[in-house]
């Protein structure tokens, strides 16, 4: 116990003690209540030394990737992913659980800890949903820089995502107004002295051609055509672009319509910022190296003889790079309870692989005891993909799941009435249900055996609220730790009491930890992508089988050729059911699953089959959060951020 | 000299000692080998306490707003604003001459500086202008920081924009899909215990309508109407979207294609972000309560009765303000030589002000000798705007005008062929022409005149550039001295040489400075729109009038019934001549100004005439400057930027 603290350069720990109120105040009221340790203070009791720290005023900063090197011979902590069963709409609280276990393991049982979370959208924060800090006495603080732009990670996403979309219309349009001769002393021009020179940015496409010429002059008529013109068919541009606002008229646009576009228009949409590709590499990248390789291989647009063109092809991934050198290092903020949290990345869960970075969980790894980190949406959405994609990608291996679950989703997989946001909750979830809750807990069980599945221990914390009865929470426990056998199963009320709440779970974590871990991926990268596709169907969605659509076949047959079919699977799907239909709660039987179509993301190294329609632009409702936010101008303070 | 180091809790300033080479290097070589001090020590070194700074990273700090109150009794230093004769496309060194200048006075000659400038968008950077530090020996630096995100203001602005925009489109879909009892039920929902009530966003609007209910229930059925059904008419929507990026495509584009929108569709436009209402509302708001107001009173479009819909009517702009509480705060960066900089807000220079912030040009006053500010394009442009616009929002009195000359300039204006970006430049520019120059020299006389009008000392700076010949430089010294009046003209070598190649300059200003100044406005505010306008096309441009088409005299018309009449002008006019033809070269004589229509930024205050068609969404070229950009990762150093 706190035997990395003597490996650093650091000072000991110091929780900051909090008093919970009853009844508990709003989030946003806890969180400006709260005292914040200076985040220099923070990084030391981490061990790190002051140049790997960035200060981003006085509650955040960002952490440079060098101390991995520095750190490279110490042993890595014990590594803990937090998931949930199938969550309602509202989501089981798998955040708060992740900081008050956190809070619990490091300011009341003394071990080091590093929580690992995702960076929040600006969208839900105005929309519906809220922020995503944590809530009760179990946040991360301030909650204010962590639910607006933080250090503008979200911000430099949604700038490079534009600047490629910018750069490949553009392309389109120069390629229709010039010769192939024309586009040559575009690109090339002479300078002062009439020499020309390749740019930087032309260096990548010259490799895949195979043309070694350092001089311009040296292409013959054929190679500067195929050089220069990329010939995209304007009906196969993969990329979009991106808003990090709920915006739903930018669902389907027409662009250029202005007249100097001279009628080059075509019909596209903009997704939400999370949804980006450019989102999905910062998750899953391990070096600057490495985001400027993927970056290179995203496939942006399929050319008229039917090539794929990448970010590579279009010259402008170095200058993506740049616009991601800052946003590649996580940034550090701290709980109520001064224990560290790193924030980085935040891709969505359904269309992409929905885990915080991989960097963030190396670092924490390295400098902690324990890292704890979350996986988005239900053991069958995050948690395959953390384990199938993300520890694929890093080589870490997990130790041990937490699996969230509560009395209000499990009535609702028992049969309850649905479950909607910004709708009053029906009376069932509040009062003593004994029955419905004994039905639902078989979506417990069965997230329980997938976790069993990758031979990992697991641990199901029942997140309390306040309306839940001893006899529903002792039922729970019964039957998680009876019928679905975990390892253990414990009562947690950490959005209460903060990490006081949460003592029992992390001692049960622990105790979990330290049991063998038999680690292993759900299926191995050399089968086919439909033996995979049906593997993680069979196993982890308990499906009869898989059908595909003759679209999905044709792209199947593509990406085979293409040697996409050795990139692991990103199942995009709904997270409100097990299976394909959000309608089917509990846990769905005698079924099979649709696949419509595949898309891929080669620079962050997915295939992703589409199990129905995924809204990748969420809409605005008729009174969105934004009208209880303002300032309160006599002190400056935030108001109504929750 | 240095006095008001000693009213603060400050330490000596230190220069940081620069030996410029010959040739000089590339822009980016000459910033990554500077030495920078710890943006703490340039805090300190201004006297700014610990907790008026909020620190991002090693080398910019934000400065809280709080120092103005602290320092409201230390007199201001003087105001001097460095503007330009009209440019060439390529424009005409004005930052490069505003960063010497400072180094001059602050390195050279012992006085306390600050220099104000304002924030470059990324478009340009990654487009064809590349990006805005200055250059050669007079940067700001860390060049990477201030041309890329810098600490985010742009992001924010980008961000609120775009959050307006969303939800203007997402009330009118609601709108049109609900009776006004439904929108009643939404927007005040009754809660657990069966209560309704007003949101904060709500109260901006009730007080318009002057609705004095704290209980939603006691509205009428038709001022429940009247609160909730805005009916605006989608024709009308006046506010666009926007991205920080040059993306022609989306000039013109089509929103609400999506199947969930029901045909809802409407034709709108991006802009690129300086051009959006909201960073001029940055760049002239003078506090906190004072931004939250004009965030208020932006207007968004048109009802179907004709009534003006403001975003305080939306209901977001509490949400508004909150994403902007960091951007309000200016950026403290340095020069190569050590000199304070602050860089803040950068609104566009034709459709809007184009000048950096007040604010940041108030706490330099209070904390140095001398405030050097720039003001966008030439001094009919941004000059005019800066004395009659942003002076006089502030009250600020400024005392000197630097006027930056260039002989390419001045041959151009004499007759010299076309000067385009990222086209060689005619050969007449890079060897001695003492006739065309002669014959150019009216648009500087012209500019100088201008300058007078205003009741300030004028100092002509010429540029210098390397091809410039002696006889060149002493013809236009002798020029602006006898012909035109100047207070003094003085050549410049800062780009060679730093501070050093200005001393001369910063004594011609210091003297300057401490002439009497006899400050006045153009216009005052109570005279008719129409009048105006006429002073600022015959005093300004030398035009022999104006002419307003039937819309422009509808707008007028519309406008002064509505109270807008009352605001100052904000010329929307091409930057390449003193008229509004950018083929108008030297000094235009004998021609009319025709205003085709008008527009009306209430937030930020002012109405802007548009004399012909300004783009505000630049394109890439066929090969933009992101193809020179990438990442050197054996240093990780980024490379390319300019």
């Amino acid at each position: 116990m706190n035997e990395k603290h003597v490996k650093g350069n650091s000072i000991p720990f110091q929780a900051t003690k909090i008093k919970p109120k009853s009844p508990v105040p709003s989030d946003i009221d806890i969180a400006q209540a709260a005292t914040l340790k200076p985040i220099s203070q923070v990084a030391r009791e981490l061990g790190l030394l002051d140049d790997e720290v960035e200060y981003y005023g006085p509650a955040m900063a960002k952490v440079r990737l060098d101390v991995l090197e520095r750190l490279k011979d110490v042993p890595d902590g014990k590594y803990i992913d937090v998931t949930a069963i199938t969550p309602t709409p509202l989501g089981e609280g798998k955040t708060t659980t992740t900081i008050g276990l956190s809070q619990a393991l490091s300011a009341h049982l003394g071990y080091n800890v590093m929580t690992c979370i995702r960076q929040p959208s600006q969208g839900p924060t105005f929309g519906i949903k809220g922020g995503a800090a944590g809530g009760g006495y179990s946040q991360v603080v301030p909650m204010e820089n962590f639910n607006l732009h933080m250090t503008g990670d979200m911000h430099a996403i949604t700038a490079a995502n534009n600047l490629l979309a910018a750069a490949i219309d553009a392309r389109i349009f120069h390629e229709s107004t010039q010769t192939d001769e024309q586009l040559f002393h575009r690109f090339c021009p002479p300078d002062k002295h009439g020499n020309r020179v390749f740019g930087l940015g032309m260096q990548g496409r010259l490799r895949k051609l195979g043309l070694q010429y350092t001089d311009p002059c040296d292409l013959s008529i054929a190679e500067r055509r195929q050089m220069f013109r990329l010939d995209i068919d304007p009906e196969k541009v993969l990329w979009r672009r991106v808003v990090d606002t709920n915006d739903r008229y930018l669902r389907g646009v027409t662009i250029g319509k202005g007249a100097a576009e001279r009628g080059i228009s075509r019909k596209t949409a903009f997704d939400i910022t999370p949804a980006s590709e450019i989102m999905a590499i910062l998750a899953l990248t391990t070096s600057l190296a490495d985001m400027r390789k993927r970056l290179g291989k995203i496939v942006v647009a399929i050319s008229r003889k039917g090539v794929p063109i990448t970010a590579e092809d279009i010259g402008v991934a170095g200058a993506l790079t740049v616009l991601l050198v800052d946003a590649i290092k996580p940034t550090l903020m701290q709980t109520l309870e001064g224990t560290p949290v790193f924030v980085h990345a935040g891709p969505f869960a359904n269309i992409a692989h929905g885990n915080s970075s991989i960097v963030a969980d190396q670092i924490g790894l390295k400098l902690s005891d324990y890292v704890i980190t979350e996986s988005g949406f239900g053991a069958d959405m995050g948690m395959e993909k953390f384990f199938n994609i993300k520890c694929r990608t890093s080589g870490l291996v997990p130790n041990v799941v937490v699996l969230v679950a509560t009395v209000r989703a499990l009535k609702m997989h028992g049969g309850g009435p649905r479950v909607s946001a910004g709708k009053p909750l029906d009376q069932v979830y509040a009062q003593e249900n004994l029955k419905l809750l004994e039905k639902g807990i078989r979506n417990l069980m069965h997230h329980v055996q997938t976790v069993r599945k990758f031979g990992i221990p697991v641990v199901v914390a029942i997140n309390s609220f306040i309306t839940d009865t001893q006899a529903e929470l002792d039922l729970i426990k019964k039957c998680a730790i009876g019928d679905c056998c975990a390892d253990d199963a414990v009562v947690s009320r950490h959005w209460e009491l903060g990490g006081e709440g949460a003592i029992e779970l992390a001692k049960a974590v622990v105790k979990a930890a330290n049991k063998p871990s038999k680690f292993d991926y759900l299926y191995p990268l050399d089968i086919s992508i439909k033996e995979k596709i049906d593997t993680i169907a069979r196993e982890v969605y308990g499906a009869d089988g898989v059908d595909f659509s003759p679209q999905a076949e044709e792209r199947i047959e593509e990406y085979t050729r293409l040697g996409y079919d050795k990139l692991p699977i990103c199942m995009a799907k709904t997270h409100l059911s097990i299976s394909h239909d959000p309608n089917l709660k509990g846990v769905p039987h005698g079924y099979r699953i649709p696949i419509n179509s595949l898309r891929v993301s080669v620079g962050a190294g997915f295939v992703y089959p589409l199990l129905g329609t995924m809204s990748t632009m969420p809409g605005l409702p008729t009174r969105p959060a934004f009208f209880d936010i303002d300032i309160d101008l006599d002190n400056g303070n935030i108001l109504g951020l929750s």
